[in-house]
């Protein structure tokens, strides 16, 4: 299938924060651009947004992207239509603002061209009055930042054809976003509305002084911020209402809405025809999973969510970090108690569920990672820490050599051991034998070749005295064991 | 340091969703816990939270987690306290039930046990009203599920201590949570009146028929929900007001709050006093960052939050992988048009943030990641599809070796060529070569040996005709070039 064939060149009124967000998700997935916007910076602004979305979007997509579209600046809203096979208008929240733009590009765009605009709550109804072809005025309403959100509401007018819509929801679904569409028009659409009730409790909380911007930001993203980013409010609700489900929440949490639990009192009165709504539509939603399976799904997303942003080392991820740091403290190797006559236990963990491939086992690649975690433990034991580091020296992996021995499964608790092969000044050669807890089975091992690198100008150098010390001291003991019998094996010469 | 001297055995008042995630919180970090919840079905119910929790906590955590804790039910509130040094309480949201609850339980706690509340939006003053020292009352409210969600809001009455406060802080924090202290009390604290203006706002939106349960869910999830995970609604609107920030923002958007965007109409004046208020706290959590860097964060963060998303296949991930399908199908490969007389270039694709290390570079696990992804490809190419997996058929990687030869940093461009070195009716020896897209530097080689496996009984079995035609096809070419120059290559034996 070929995306390049829903839409070829894109006019774009204003290029703002959102405009240039739409410019860099159009130009990225190889459409041309042009854009009308009268800001004398509006290059310079452009440009910026630009550079971001190139960063984000390379790092977020695995596979490579089309040749990247054009993006050229003209003089007028008409020039700007002209010649496009789709239009989308990103001005300033001013209503007639808006709809003089839409009416001039109208003018220009060919009839059959769909005009959407990024409006965050004006009604379609009135933004299309003064067109050329209305029933082709769509709002399409992202967010920002709009080349990585998938989210885009789509909602037409009383005057919009359904084709219009349409083809809004296939042009979008191309570029890699979610199309909702909005089916009745109403001030602020959904996603808005649920924002500015957010927001104008919020604005509340400063302006009573009952916490700080800081303070009410981390009130969401430490708890129900992190559900919201795969699962609504309503879903979370009716997990949360247990075995019952949604009834049962309804009927448990249903007189808290009576309650000043918020600035906003005129509640919906949960008459039965609104309760019997609500757990119909739950119940579509859901779509058979049992509230088990629903959990199991929430807990995994959140896992991932977590996780995820630990490699940031951000929000939630920054807590993760400190508390598996305080649980390694916990099981952290005593260099005192350590017996290095033997080969050296240095690390545990469990496998994840994403270290699990199409065959059910854990990948090939995962043991190798393993067996690199261990090994940096192993370094961090023999003294490479984070001021050796910091003084531009390493060890880098030259060559590795891995035997697979037995499948691990997620869940499974696995060990490593190391033992020193031989050293240099300049070279480090061990072995790491890694072992399912419960049995100690081995299920794999990896021979590693490293060398000492002056991390400043990337060559070989000398191995610091203490560390050598240290690795003299251990290869008294493990050069006297046999060494495993994978050591120094390879593929040998082919058949 | 030692996580667990901070408690060793805690009373929990109620085994529900919320008293059994606190159950699961405590046990699985090593801490003893007893229970008084009345309810006949308290036992089964609390056993399916802990497995929920236990899967999902070690699926969560790299690190050993301590020896669990045990589990035990009591027959009264006084019983759950006797002997602990925390209680926390999570009965229904009835303040006569808690209040009596609360007071029960503070006879039989020692008299310096911090006594917690879970309660979502009931004043503390209230709830410490009966007890023997009311000062030791806190509440600390979670989020489902607790053993997951790090935010524990943390908010005393009228006679709590401060040392009752912090040292409620210092355990949940012992636990892996983001303990956020609420200095004012007020009903519904902070997190609970932003989620309930959400939920009144949807529940409106569901009473006036504007949209379904399902479609306010995906409002959220496949848009601001994915910032909301990791950057609260200030910092976002901060980044979105651009360079000239948070009050530009407000003068941007303020005139919205007069608009009817929800139904919350009652907003508060912004006066010149609540807007410097504004500006001068978000300034504060800004702590210096440039909205380029608040750019750059909140990018990685959305890019971390989706990836991991895509590895459940679910929300904003279900998305993602979809539009990456459409962008390969671009890039994919033609097997009529692959000149198999060569090594086959096979698979290209971008070096993502979290393959990078200490050093600055590409971890060495990930080379072989990048290998076998490759090797995926190449197993698809010779014809091992789905309905061959489905077989119960699949190719095992029995020994791989790797040769890293160049740094790779995060963004670059990679592509690998495989070369087929020998087959025969059970074993596939291929070569890999990574390449950088730039320049064609070669990064690494991989050689990989891999059986046939029958997957229902995992022992060698014969490959399938066709599959073995392809390689037959493929060798013609490939046994008459040069090997690569690492084939075969071991480190050979010990110096």
């Amino acid at each position: 299938m070929a995306i390049e064939s829903v839409v070829h060149k894109v006019g774009l009124l204003g290029g703002g924060v959102i405009g240039g967000g739409w410019a860099a998700r159009f130009a990225l997935n190889g459409i041309d651009v042009q854009i009308f916007d009268p800001d004398p910076q509006a290059q310079r602004k452009l440009d910026d947004v630009l550079a971001n979305a190139r960063r984000a979007v390379r790092k977020l997509v695995m596979p490579a992207l089309p040749p990247e579209g054009t993006v050229t600046f003209v003089a007028t809203p008409e020039l700007a239509a002209t010649g496009t096979d789709f239009v989308q208008e990103s001005a300033p929240e001013r209503l007639e603002l808006k709809v003089e733009l839409l009416r001039r590009a109208s003018t220009a765009a060919g009839a059959d061209v769909v005009i959407a605009s990024s409006t965050s709550g004006l009604l379609p109804s009135r933004l299309q009055a003064e067109m050329n072809h209305p029933n082709r005025l769509v709002v399409g309403h992202p967010f920002n930042p709009v080349y990585l959100l998938p989210l885009v509401e789509v909602c037409g007018g009383s005057q919009t054809s359904e084709a219009a819509l349409d083809r809004a929801g296939v042009i979008y679904e191309s570029l890699g976003m979610r199309a909702l569409r909005i089916t009745k028009e109403i001030d602020g659409f959904v996603a808005d509305r649920l924002l500015e009730a957010l927001w104008r409790e919020a604005l509340w909380l400063v302006n009573d002084g009952v916490a700080t911007v800081s303070e009410i930001d981390d009130a969401i993203r430490f708890g129900a911020g992190l559900r919201w980013s795969f699962m609504g409010t309503f879903l979370t609700y009716r997990i949360a209402g247990g075995e019952s489900g949604m009834r049962h929440f309804m009927e448990q949490f249903g007189p808290a809405l009576q309650w000043p639990w918020s600035k906003l009192t005129d509640v919906p009165e949960l008459t039965d025809e609104l309760v019997d709504r609500l757990v119909a539509q739950s119940d579509d939603q859901a779509n058979g999973a049992t509230i088990r399976e629903l959990e199991a799904l929430r807990d995994d997303c959140l896992i991932a969510v977590i996780q995820g942003l630990r490699t940031v080392g951000y929000g939630a991820g920054e807590v993760l970090d400190r508390y598996e740091q305080q649980l390694f403290d916990r099981t952290e190797i005593d260099s005192a108690a350590i017996d290095i006559a033997q080969p050296i236990r240095i690390y545990e963990r469990s496998v994840p569920t994403e270290w699990v491939d199409y065959n059910g086992h854990m990948n090939d690649s995962r043991y190798l990672q393993l067996s690199s975690e261990a090994g940096d433990r192993f370094l961090r034991f023999i003294g490479m820490d984070g001021a050796y580091l910091a003084s531009q020296r390493s060890f880098f992996t030259v060559e590795s050599h891995v035997h697979y021995i037995a499948q691990c499964r997620a869940g499974d608790r696995l060990y490593v051991t190391v033992q020193l092969l031989a050293h240099d000044s300049k070279r480090l050669r061990f072995m790491t034998i890694m072992c399912r807890g419960d049995d100690d089975t081995v299920v794999a091992s990896a021979e590693h070749m490293m060398l000492h690198i002056d991390t400043s100008i990337d060559r070989v150098s000398a191995t610091d005295p203490v560390i050598i010390a240290k690795l003299d001291e251990i290869a008294v003991f493990h050069r006297a064991l046999e060494p495993p019998k994978q050591t120094g094996h390879g593929l040998g010469p082919l058949p």
